[in-house]
């Protein structure tokens, strides 16, 4: 294989009980990415299309994550990477991710799959650091994995994809404002309440079981967060009028996407999904605001070959 | 139906890091408990064996889950109840639940069912009240419903049957000291560090996918707690040398079966639940400390019928 062109998706973080632990993927909304093999060893990005990004690779999320797959993984030929930017920066549905994962997952289908999915994950982790100054896999690793996935913990780094329901949806509203991952952590409080704290880990069980089991009333009953919501919504406008409204029209949860300033609603099917975007969308329209929106499947795959040569 | 005799099973809860959320029912230990209907209407506790316990209804915990059942169906006829407790009062695996269970559990079913298990567990509640000052289902709800369960939350009360692999077996060391509920519940922080709390209920979300995916080793890695056992385990005599000594032993995992003295362990497999079990009485036998050992399969089907006419 010579070269590779990849959908990288969208993912969606926190999930509300899930904070700093649950992901999803998405299947309606991300990335592109073509990767050649070149004789030249190393790393360079000779495109990126759709965002103002360096193109120095170690000043660039999928940079920094092939760089570390191939610290590991040396070869004596290169890489060029071409990056076709849909996810925008800075929106909360994981555009970082979607660069670091692609590029570690392209150069590693490029190799012939020396590494797991689950082993790239701690190479697009370091994208993330670069991105943030935290390498965290919320969003790296529902979009190498697909589905949901669960980071339990860091030491050692274990993430545990889980299944999920058929028919459940997420919504996605991305108000076009601009919110700082720094800003979104520096209202987080350093300390739980214990009972705030067994409330979550009660939603976390639940949700997860509500997963295994297609429950999705009970998926809908643990998507509460007791810990960044209440601080994080206010940084985002109209978070409770578009949370309510996302309710009222049937979705069976609603909260922060990541660190903001996207809302999700998850959702019993493809009209319910359709009608709680219509619904949202309206309050933006009202105040003003503008938007994207996005209705996806859950994608149970993360990122997709679309051609190979 | 006139009398029935059934098995109160006894109970772990919280199993590390489900602190005031998870719990899990035995086999192997538990109560037994003869109910009869009588013309006279009201309850009576008409013998106790193997504990010195009140045998005034309303001072009872068997009484008062009873009397709360009645106070939603009323009836023109009344209740005998005998107990004969095999789990030790103040043991940490349910003492006061088999009780309380059991009799909403018995006369339910006297009554024709009336009440659908899961609806049993806010009456059997009230006997926790009158235990601990806490009406908390911990500990009644696995021992109704069987398996693992999972309270959610009380506001409404939200109880959720977690399903469990065929070869998990439980052990527990009750060494024969005393040990207050109430002082157990002193030793906690009011708080819980942000970091330590992610950790827990990551650990609560992989646990439940662990045991819904029989992954033995996934729920042996999300036995820890951050919350309760570091202040708690000062409390019970050689708690880390018990659980170090279940670790080697081959255990799964290892913590304090709800506010102790007991210590449980998670094992995969009679034969290594048996080593550890010889494992940790040794620890016992050399400081000289009195103790009791139990080993379980995980209960299913929670309180048994043993007869009934």
């Amino acid at each position: 294989m010579k070269s590779i062109r990849i959908f990288c998706p969208a993912t969606i973080a926190n999930l509300s009980c899930g904070f700093d632990v649950l992901g999803l993927c998405l299947d309606t909304v991300g990335d592109e990415m073509i990767i050649h093999k070149s004789a030249e060893p190393g790393v360079r990005i000779t495109k990126i299309e759709g965002a103002n990004l360096p193109t120095n690779p170690e000043a660039n999320v999928a940079g920094v994550a092939a760089l570390a797959l191939l610290h590991e993984w040396q070869t004596d030929f290169g890489f060029d990477i071409e990056i076709y930017k849909r996810i925008k920066a800075g929106s909360g549905i994981g555009s970082s991710a979607a660069s670091a994962a692609g590029a570690v997952f392209g150069i590693n289908e490029l190799l012939a799959r020396p590494f797991e999915k689950n082993e790239l994950v701690k190479f697009a982790m370091k994208g993330e650091q670069l991105a943030s100054g935290n390498a965290h896999a919320d969003n790296v690793a529902p979009a190498l994995l697909g589905g949901f996935t669960l980071v339990r913990g860091y030491n050692p780094l274990d993430v545990i994809r889980i299944e999920s329901p058929d028919e459940l949806h997420a919504v996605v509203i991305h108000p076009q404002i601009e919110l700082k991952t720094a800003d979104s952590r520096a209202v987080l409080q350093p300390t739980v309440p214990l009972k705030k704290a067994i409330a979550q880990w009660g939603n976390v069980g639940g949700l997860v079981a509500g997963l295994y089991t297609s429950d999705y009333d009970l998926i809908g009953r643990c998507l509460h967060d007791e810990v960044a919501e209440p601080y994080r919504k206010a940084l985002i406008p109209a978070f409770e009028e578009i949370k309510n409204v996302a309710l009222q029209q049937g979705a069976l949860g609603s909260g922060i996407s990541g660190s903001g300033p996207s809302i999700f609603a998850l959702c019993k099917g493809l009209s319910t999904a359709k009608a709680v975007a219509s619904g949202i969308s309206v309050v933006y329209d009202r105040i003003g605001l503008t938007y994207e929106t996005h209705i996806s499947t859950v994608n149970p795959n993360g990122i997709k070959i679309l051609n190979q040569d």
